[in-house]
């Protein structure tokens, strides 16, 4: 079993690459290497490689991915505030880069397992709530049409047997560990993670503000378990959410304030931002997966969690 | 009004071009030229220029696509049973060439209109019937997800203000003139066409099977419609259903033997190719659009129109 985390640098690559590592096994087979690329060399893991690797370049993802590939885990993106600043960059890393991986695993000729990771923000616009599995997805950032058509290709090159896709919508992600990052959702994280850390965080939406979320440690076991998914179980659309929860920022405030006391609740300054309010205020945050949940994938249960798990694989030791 | 059609040698494309050159003007101006563009050198067209255009091509699309180009059609597209053997051909020339269309407008700096067709073969797999305006596009064939790819970034590249587009969605046409293609399709039109004309045809499904259809003089005026629609009548999805009727195949014989006489639909033998019907039965035809036909585009009245529309509009004169 030779895993590619394509993406390997990020938080959730990095993650992903760890445990696989614990585990040693995947799909009912022992893990002989596990490679993390990204467009700069990703931190090192041990016992994993590290690589270097621009998906916007066919030559480069040919490098990556190998004869023998038998798992790669597709995670690499611009995200929704830089795509929507650098039209040209998104379309080039999210769009062309998730193609030349399709192409480069169908000319393998191994049908190799690809597991994608698209976005909520593939939801929006003209639409009825509650999001249902059978939803349109009408995006209204360039991020999330470019994953809408990543999630296309993925189940049209799997339906045609080059690959054996299957995608999964990751709700935001918090408590996200790190530094904050071009995403419009950037916030969800640093407005807990700062105070976490014991500095100051700036909060660009009001309180009632409601959204979809999801921790690391839960990311991470879903896309685990979506990689060991029978392919047969997919159906015809290999896409599906993630499950996550819907909560309001005073509810993600609560929360931390529950587990850490009332000190970092006050490091919280706000202060409205309408270009980030503009992004957020499209996406959805009533979402209803059915099929991932019937699939045995989960969501955490209760925010608490999300801030312990923070507080217990990243918050920086004193 | 200087007007393009990509796809100009094509069925809908050569009516469409006639249609436009009667009518003289179109969003408020009279039409200054017409160009007629195909990979092989479209049929003449009296007052329509005619350009040869591989879409395929960037550099092809920008000589087919000069400043001051106001209105853009782009029929042109492989077909879904050709795409479906051509994995190849139809992704460069219905996804990358769409994108290159796209690119080129952008180019321009102008926002020129672009009437996209799509097709209900973006309809299938894993969505209940009947289909909606917000229903998922889970297409089950490559022409499908290229089609559906290319309404994502017609909406997305319209987003940014590089053009201002509209997608339609188009039904099964029916009675298509000319002779049969390779849409798994093909047979909807030819079981009327070639017995109407006299000759024999092949019905490769079953009487009861039932699609969605309009006739190629109602498309012709919903795409034009389409093509007068105020920018902000549009909203947040540019691309909607095209008005259609669900008829059985029993139907569309009972019709054209209303029309025509008892003696061609003995013209009919039956049968019935799993290759085609695989195809077919993937695709959707319980379709209820509402956004379209509050926008004003319209179906058939009934079948009979559409027979009456061929012998008047098509038939070869004996």
């Amino acid at each position: 079993m030779n895993i590619l985390i394509l993406g390997g640098g990020g938080v959730i690559g990095q993650k992903l690459g760890r445990a696989l590592l614990r585990r040693g096994h995947l799909r009912g087979r022992d893990i002989a290497s596990l490679t993390l690329a990204d467009v700069v060399d990703p931190a090192p893991v041990e016992g994993a490689r590290s690589l270097t690797c621009d998906i916007a370049d066919p030559a480069s993802v040919a490098a990556a991915i190998p004869e023998g590939t038998d798992v790669i885990f597709l995670l690499a993106a611009i995200v929704s505030a830089h795509a929507e600043e650098e039209f040209d960059a998104g379309m080039s890393i999210n769009l062309m880069g998730t193609l030349n991986v399709l192409n480069r695993c169908r000319a393998l000729g191994t049908k190799p397992v690809v597991v994608f990771s698209s976005s909520i923000a593939v939801y929006g616009g003209e639409v009825p709530d509650p999001i249902l599995d059978h939803t349109l997805l009408n995006p209204q950032t360039s991020y999330g049409t470019q994953k809408a058509i990543g999630e296309l290709l993925l189940n049209d090159f799997s339906r045609k047997g080059f690959v054996d896709g299957r995608g999964f919508r990751l709700p935001t992600i918090s408590v996200r560990p790190g530094k904050p990052n071009r995403a419009a959702s950037s916030f969800m994280s640093s407005i807990l993670r700062e105070p976490l850390n014991g500095q100051e965080a700036v909060c660009p939406v009001t309180e009632d503000f409601a959204h979809y979320y999801l921790s690391p440690r839960r990311c991470v076991e879903n896309l685990i378990l979506g990689a060991e998914l029978a392919e047969a179980d997919l159906g015809q659309n290999r896409n599906m959410m993630m499950p996550g929860r819907m909560w309001t920022i005073a509810q993600l405030i609560e929360a931390m304030t529950a587990v850490a006391g009332p000190e970092p609740a006050r490091l919280i300054r706000w202060e409205q931002q309408p270009e980030v309010e503009r992004i957020v205020k499209g996406w959805r945050f009533d979402l209803r997966p059915e099929k991932s949940v019937k699939l045995g994938l989960s969501a955490d249960d209760s925010f608490e969690d999300n801030i312990r798990f923070y507080i217990e694989d990243d918050r920086p030791r004193a």
